[in-house]
């Protein structure tokens, strides 16, 4: 019975470590669409957002059957709840990646970004990759040093949407405001892309200590 | 055994009702913080918002000691799942109005709002407060009827924060990229807000219903 249960709670996370693949990989094209110019990998990438939700559907049943059938009580019933909220998490990240692509579709055949911002994305797209990645390592290995790790590389994602904001605002800015505004929610897809990694590491690191994550997000208001 | 389940079932539901009339209350304050340019008010809806997440983790521990407890399963498993889940989407609403108030106070003494916008603003604050209250009735009453109201109301704030990026883009904008960027946020921050009213009310209705809601949303890339 034990061991019928962690084996189906080992299913799970391997469930919630390739939804982690599955959305690095939507961000990861999302960004290449946007920064070639690609529609082919724009369309490709909005096409393929229905298969995250559905593992995340399915994720979410399969955990709901093991709470049915297992009633599990203690760190064994949070750890199941922390699934749940994790593949909601994920779920959104793919929203996200889903968001910048349609974006660079909804452009075509512009460029959404001006050349002298395009290498900020280029970056912001980086480290959203990397997140999701570790991400997935994370719920792999329950590695907490690992997770931790994930904090900091947020704090870059962080600086560079703030930086990016002052690069539209300042003066010298000469791509008017439509240019402007595509910036703002790109920036902030990014931005919200990793907090929602750091987040699913959070979670993780609290089903293997124990200890409870805190709520909120300090930097997300920008 | 079952009729205090069902008791503290019905607690839980208070308990997310009450939620719901913090975040609609929180969203109030801040749309009057940010049309009066008031920072008063401002502080007090970013000094409220730990009583928001306290309530949240109060709500998710009563809830994770029901499923200890009881060990629901079936319909009644779903019932308790469901609240964690609208937890979850109400906490994040009082972030939402927690970013308006930060705005508001961000560019104090100045107002964040040129006159022009200013009605949009009023109304999309008006909706949303009434996307809360709906929300916290739909949790009080459980009826289905006024939760798929709350969907037509939220396509009028989907309307509105369109509306308010042609307004913004339009070549006879006068008011520079920095306001624009601002007001792109902040519209963002009532549509996601009105995305989760939302959210909450499909979840109560498949409460009651027992028909699963859809994932995702068609409106929130904009």
């Amino acid at each position: 019975m034990r061991e019928a249960y962690h084996g189906q709670l080992g299913e799970l996370a391997d469930q919630l470590a390739t939804m982690c693949r599955m959305v690095g990989d939507a961000m990861e094209s999302a960004t290449r669409a946007l920064l070639d110019v690609d529609l082919v990998l724009a369309e490709h990438v909005i096409g393929e957002d229905a298969k995250i939700d559905d593992a995340r559907a399915r994720c979410e049943e399969d955990a709901y059957s093991l709470l049915a059938l297992q009633a599990p009580v203690a760190t064994d019933l949070r750890k199941v709840l922390s699934v749940i909220h994790a593949a909601e998490s994920i779920e959104r990240m793919g929203d996200l990646a889903l968001h910048v692509a349609k974006a660079a579709r909804r452009r075509h055949p512009q460029p959404v970004l001006p050349d002298s911002v395009r290498g900020y994305f280029a970056q912001m797209g980086g480290i959203a990759v990397e997140l999701a990645r570790k991400a997935e390592r994370v719920i792999r290995t329950q590695d907490v040093d690992l997770a931790r790790s994930i904090d900091d590389e947020d704090d870059a994602m962080d600086d560079l949407h703030r930086h990016l904001f002052s690069v539209i605002m300042d003066k010298s800015w000469e791509h008017g405001v439509p240019s402007a505004v595509d910036i703002t929610l790109l920036s902030r897809f990014y931005e919200r892309f990793g907090d929602h990694a750091v987040s699913v590491a959070k979670r993780t690191v609290f089903v293997v200590t124990g200890k409870m994550p805190g709520y909120g997000s300090a930097t997300d208001d920008l």
